[in-house]
Order: C-alpha cells, then structure tokens, then sequence
C-alpha cells in the first residue's frame, strides 16, 4: 500500500459474495499474528492468516528474538535466580514508563511463567545458561541475559533478576522463534494466504466489522470473517507520513523493521474511528556498544554524560536521540577498550584517538573544555567508587586515563555494513487502544464490535519506555488472549 | 462532557426533524470559531456559533493575546523594524520546528500584513510602541514585544526582528481581543446560542457531515448545518485520559486553558474516521522569570544549564520538562536579581541564598560540585563574553559572583496564587489533521465532506516548536479560511 492509499470502509452491500470465509481472519503473520490464530483454531475457530509477504515471520523473524519473560521460569531457577510475577511488576512499570499500562503488565507477569511454558509446547528451546555481560545481543547460545535490571534506578525498585530470554541461536533468533510459531498456528489448524496485502475493513450495516478486502498481484479478494478480525500488521515505522505526522522523531534514522511495516492496520482502524494511544512513543537503538559505554562513558554534541551507561542499552539512545543534541560519542580510554574482547568488540574502531582531551574535544568539535570537565568529573568520583551524577555501577567506574579514544555510533557495528547512517535505527511503539483482550476501542472508549488488535499495531504494555523482548513478549501474550476473545466473538447475524 | 461520554456518529435518518438549521455551523466560540464565523457570515452563510459556556471567549478570551503577526505591520514599521513575509518565514520555520508545517507558514506569512489589518477592522488597536526587555508578557500597553526572533540560533537564519503583536490592554490581552472578534462575528451576522454542549456530529447516508447533537441544560437538540460543520472547539489538556493516551507530559502539571478544553472535537471528528497529527506535541510555561534567567541561568536537577535562556521562554520550558531531570532552579546573583526593576519581578523570590555555590547546591540536593562546575564554566567564559555553549546573547553574560540565589519555579509569580504545584502548567498542540482551507482529512488523506477544523482542535503550522502569538494567530488565520471554505462547501443534497 501507498502511504495514503485508500483505508476507508466498504459496506457488506458492496462486497457481494466473498471470495473466503473463515471464522477468525488475522491480519500479518509476525509474532502477534501466529500467537492469535494459535490460540484461535485451538478454540476451534476456523482461521486464516493473511501475509502480505510470501511466507510467515514479519518483521519478529528480523529480530534478536529476546523475549522478556520471568515470575520464576525454569531458565531462571536453572541458571540461580529467583523471580516472581511482584518483582517482575514493579521493575516493568519502571522500566516501561513513566505511563506504563500497569494493568495490561500485571497480567503480563502473572502468565509469564505459562507464557514461557507455552513457547517451549510450540518448540522453542532456550538453553539454561547466563550471559552476564552488557550488550545488546549475546553472540553465543546463552538463553538468559540481563535487560537493565541491574542498573540504577531500577535495582532500587526491584530484586535485580535478568529476564531477557533467549531462543537456543546464535546471534538474532527471530527467524528460529517465528520458525517454530508459525508453524505451531498451523499445526493448530491455521490456513495462510500470503502475497496478501489487506487494504480496508469490510462493515456490515450495524457497523461491526464483518471481514476486509485484500490485494493478491493486483486483483481484489474479499474476506468474510463470521467472528473478527484481528489486525497484528505491525507497527508504521515503514510509513514516512505516518512518521512525519505521529512520531517524527525517527525521520531520517534506520528502521527496525522487515521494511513492510506502514502502519496499514492501524490506519484501517482509525479509518472506522478505532481510537489510537501515544502515536509518537518510539523505540531506538544507538549503534554504540554497551560493553564500550560501560567502561567509558557517553556523551553528547556538548560533551555531557546524561544517563547511567549502564541502563538497558535502548534507554540511553531514546534519551540521546530524542533529548540530547548530537552527535553522540562513546569516549573511552585505551585501558577501557583493550579490555573487551575482541569477540565482542563487533568491529568497532576509534574514530579519533589522542593523548589529551582537549585534543580529543577539538576533533568532535565540542566547546573548550567540554570533556575535560565532564571526565574530571567522572574521575574524581569514580576514584571513590561514585557516581553521583547518575549512579552508574561502581564495577564500570575507574578513572580514565590516557590516551583516549572517541568511537562514532555513525560508523555501526562491523564495518558499518548496513547500519544507519545517523547511528541510530529505531521503530514505533504507539498503535491502536486496546483493552487486554485485544479488543479494539472506539474514540468512546467502547470496543470496536469484531475487531482486535495486538503486537505493534496496538499501544501495548509501554509508556514512554522499553526493553527488549517487550515486543515479541507483548505481541505474543497479548496476541494469544486476542485470538481467544476472536474466537469467542459472537457475530449476532450468526449467533 | 465527561472524558469519555460517547462521542460516536448519528445517522440522519434517526434525527427526524432538526431543531434548528443554518449554513454553517461553527462549534466553540473561542477566536478560531470568531474567525470562522466572521468570514462564513461576511460570505453570505447563515451561520450559528454553538459555545458550551455561558458567553463567547474560551480559552483564548483568558489568554495573555498576543498574536504573532509580522512582514511589516504598521506597528512593525512604527517601531522602526523592517519585516518582510520571507524574513518571517525563515523564522517561524526555525522556532516551530523540527517538523513545521512549512506549507501552512508560508501562506501564513504571505497573509500576516492583511490579517494585522483584519483585526484592526474588527476593532482591535495596537500601540505603536516596543517593550525590548524578556518576559512572558509585558506589564505594559505596549504593542510590540520579541518572541525569541533576537536569539540564537533564529538570530542566524532570518533578521531579528519582533512580532509579537499586543492589543492594547495592560497585561492580560485576550479578553479584549475576543470581545472585539466576536462583537465583529456577531456583527457580520452570525448567531450563537450558549450553553451548548456538542456532543455527536450528524452522517448522512452517503457519510456526508450533515450536523450534529447537542445538549443544552440536559435535553437533546439537533442542528443541522446544510453546507458545513467547522469544529473549534480547542484542544484536550483538560481531558485526563485524552493526555495519559497522548501527551502525557503534562500529567500533573497546570493547565492553560478556561477549563473546558476537553478534546470534545477532535474525538467527535475521529469517531468518524478523521485523522489527528502530533497529539503529543505541547507549549509549557514554567513559572520562571525571563528577566532572572537572562541575568543568570536555567539549571536543572543535576545543575546543568541546557539551553541559553534568552530564547522564547516556552522553548526552555518545554525543553525543561520534556527533557531534562527536574526540579529546576533559576540561578541568580544578587547584583543580577537587583538589576531586576522591582515591578518586573513579579513578586518572585529566592528560595536559598547562599555565599558559596557549595552551600547553594547542598541546599538544592544536586551532586557535590555540580553548581560549582556549571557557575565556574559560565563564568569563565562569560568574562570573555562567550557561550560556546548554548550562544546566549553576551549583553547577558557577565559572571556571577557571590553571594548567590536560587529561586523554585513551583514558588510562582506574584506569591504564587492560582500557580501550578508543579511550577509549570501547559496545553495541547496536536489534533485534527486538515488542509490550509480546515478541511478535515481521514486516514486516506481525503477530506471528510462537511467537515472543517482550525484553532487548538486542529494540528496548525507547529512541528515540535512554540511560540506565544502562534495559537491565536494561527487559530483567527486558519478559522478564517476554514470559514471561507465552509461558507462556499457545496452539499449535494441541497446544491
């Protein structure tokens, strides 16, 4: 679709017959799309799945496949920790916030436990093991990783237990996650129609939402739903309108994405006067690497640190990109970078290095003495295990000492391949009002009759903040509990 | 209306008879439905204004009534500056940015010389007089005033040169501005009827806007408007869920409006599919005093400055708020304080004193040297006139010297009756996304026939930025054409 093709609503008196009917339709076979028409057929709906692509995984396949899970799983007793659905809540609702959706996360962490459960039913394996260093993806197979619980302010809210959970793969493990989903859906009964690209919701004269109508290679295809419909088409960072109108923050940055991600469900909502819910939250990532941070420090266009380096590593490039002025720049000396090993150093290089800081400062074009005042600072405390700024752990903190280095975000990981050219790529996380059964609310607050949302076409569990595994995590349960209330929807022209 | 009372669509054919009928029919009485109703009347409309309160005015009859006008006004050019359409262009695309709507400031712009003549018609008068000191609004009647335009960086992209355009009255303008706007709208023929709570808008069978629902002292009544409804009804920072939804932000902080900003349009225009834009975008004024933080400095909680304080006071306000980790203190000296004419002090005093910045910062709980570091960076730069920083105006830079002052916006001005706790207090930029003409657009970027917008329920010429006058300029501006526009819209029905 064009960014502003036609999403208006067609009568059922236009339509005819139907090309297909089906009980439950969902609308994108990403994450949230195969756990709704999981649990729809397992109800004994029958159930399609449209993909515009031309197989399952979206844009989830694309992703680190982190899942953020805890309350006590199994991988978390294996590798030591102690968890449970309490502790879980109070550092979500930090961690996610401020205006968090705290009852959409209460239930969240009391089925995570199940909800693990369930990911290894559909195949998943996560291997019982604990990467304990920062970053944003283990290059290894470890299945549990940290995701910010164990930095300031969030380890004064909540035990410090890491939750981000993690499919047996090596590196990104979406594409093995949505392997292993999608092929559970169909397993439960779930039919695929790909190359499918839903354009406009279908409205029976009551106003309910009675199916949609669909592209197939440029011919039209109508679909009857007799339950609902569920729209878990993704979020709009592919969509530069929807960005320029919603959530311009992320104009002219990388995109997190499968690159199909415009936005149309949500449009096709609104269209029918479906309500939408903080449109301008966003996700970003800095291509700054976590281990290098930690050990150094960030900083911005004027040289200033302005969080704790060691927060989940999204934390600080929202903060950077949207608060900050840039350019941004890992400042670290050599003693700090030596100490990660090569392995996970993913390529990165010193853009400048110098013996001086204020030979550092000049080359970034910072004022006079801008980093000198800002790594004095930072030494004299860190000399005494402080950081009183923005209490960054003290087993990060160590004066540093020449010669130093600045490392570029803008140059990425691995030579750069691919990676942003502003530094920073990033996706959106506002979407349709939904309540926790995925039903999709009117601007009346009144649900929306036969239509559901989930995944990041809806506005999920997230206020201003997120960790990873927040997406697939959300999309997932949220997606599950919507394919329910789909299935049990009631059509009255049916019923 | 409460928050979420239903705001969906009436069919016609439920409405039998219309209690009353007109033209066009504009809904809220505030200076955007002035203009709207003034130009639909001058057209030859019959035209009916629905206000909910008691009399004519809303929010902007309590505003201080500034309006940004400029590209050589009579006061312009009284004053002694030369302004001209492009020169204010340049400007305005810089302060209302990132992101300004550059095709609605353009015709803005083009039209600022005409419009300045368009309220002198309407009985409006401006002194041919400049206040050339910072501040939120003069305590004067003079007509002239700077809005940021002799700031860095605006001071580098467009001539300095000031717009901020008075009627005459001593502080508060906004009452006399609307008694003037609408005396001219009733004047030019349109009739209002008060007490008149919009509530649903009115479909005809082909989707058309036909007219819409009220309630006046509790009982239903219907109007019908046989061309156009034009919504102006303002924007939501009194609807609490509509900010926790988009903008919450301004959670728990003051509002700027006459109480009755409830969103009650935008959702009546979205229940049927029309599209918003940018409902998080927001102006906030802290309760700072230009004049202090000019002769000293904005710190935030860590005791950073962050921008130079000589720009529009919203713009370090909102930046402030948005980004930065409060609280927030001006910084002052005494030299600098008493520099302050006692009357334009506003009533405003320190909260600490202190001889050394050690004692200041201990008093206001930042991290030990932090003022310290910031005083002793400003200062040393000061001495030579410079602000590599942040480029304030070096007529303002002068080191300070003890002793010290600290002063809490949450005091507020004037003993701090009626302030916000918070020491702040905002409003809503986002809404209603419409043509230069307040066509209403959906979600395909088409009109929604029958329907027009201007003024705070609509998203107007601002990107992320603000200045004071662009409310009112841009709501009389906007609700004139959407006037025009509404006047000459042509339904089927009745052509």
């Amino acid at each position: 679709m064009s960014p502003r093709s036609s999403v208006e609503p067609v009568p059922v008196a236009e339509i005819g017959a139907f090309d297909h009917e089906c009980d439950v339709l969902v609308v994108g076979f990403g994450c949230a799309g195969a756990a709704a028409a999981f649990e729809a057929a397992r109800a004994g709906a029958d159930v399609l799945v449209l993909e515009r692509a031309s197989g399952p995984g979206g844009s989830s396949a694309q992703s680190g496949g982190e899942l953020y899970l805890g309350g006590g799983t199994e991988v978390q007793k294996a590798c030591g920790f102690d968890d449970d659905p309490d502790n879980m809540y109070a550092y979500l609702v930090k961690a996610l916030g401020p205006n968090a959706d705290t009852a959409k996360i209460r239930l969240y962490c009391d089925g995570s436990v199940e909800h693990f459960e369930w990911f290894r039913e559909c195949g998943v394996t996560f291997n019982p093991s604990f990467y304990d260093q920062p970053t944003w993806m283990p290059m290894s197979e470890d299945g549990l990783m940290w995701l910010g619980e164990n930095s300031w302010p969030y380890n004064t809210v909540a035990r410090p237990v890491p939750r981000g959970h993690r499919p047996a793969a090596s590196g990104f493990g979406g594409a093995v996650l949505m392997e292993k989903l999608s092929a559970a859906a169909t397993a439960a009964g779930a039919v695929t129609h790909v190359d499918t690209v839903a354009s406009n919701l279908v409205l029976d004269a009551d106003g309910r939402v009675a199916g949609l109508v669909a592209r197939k290679y440029g011919e039209r295809v109508t679909y009857r739903a007799r339950r609902a419909v569920v729209l878990t088409t993704g979020g709009f960072v592919d969509n530069e309108e929807m960005l320029a109108d919603h959530a311009p923050v992320l104009l002219g940055h990388g995109k997190v994405s499968d690159g199909l991600d415009d936005g149309s469900g949500i449009r096709m909502a609104a269209a029918i006067g479906a309500a939408t819910r903080r449109m301008g939250v966003v996700e970003i990532a800095l291509t700054a690497l976590p281990a290098m941070v930690c050990r150094g420090m960030l900083v911005d266009g004027l040289g200033r640190r302005f969080l704790n380096e060691d927060v989940y590593p999204g934390h600080w490039s929202v903060h950077a990109v949207r608060d900050q002025p840039g350019p941004y720049w890992t400042i670290i000396d050599e003693e700090g970078y030596e100490s990660v090993p090569e392995a996970d150093r993913w390529g990165v290089l010193p853009k400048y290095a110098a013996e001086t800081l204020a030979e550092l400062e000049e080359s970034l074009g910072m004022p006079p003495g801008a980093l000198e005042a800002t790594v004095e600072t930072y030494n004299r405390h860190a000399a005494k295990g402080e950081d009183p700024y923005f209490h960054k752990d003290p087993k990060w903190l160590r004066p540093l000492k020449p010669p130093f280095a600045a490392i570029d975000p803008g140059a990425g990981f691995f030579g750069g391949t691919g990676g942003p050219a502003s530094g920073a790529s990033g996706f959106t996380l506002g979407g349709l009002h939904t309540t926790a059964d995925g039903e999709v609310l009117n601007n009346s607050g009144e649900p929306v009759p036969g239509l559901y949302a989930a995944g990041r076409a809806a506005s999920g569990m997230h206020g201003e903040g997120y960790v990873s595994g927040t997406s697939l995590g959300d999309g997932t349960f949220f997606g599950r509990r919507a394919g329910r209330a789909a299935a049990a929807s009631t059509n009255k022209e049916t019923a």
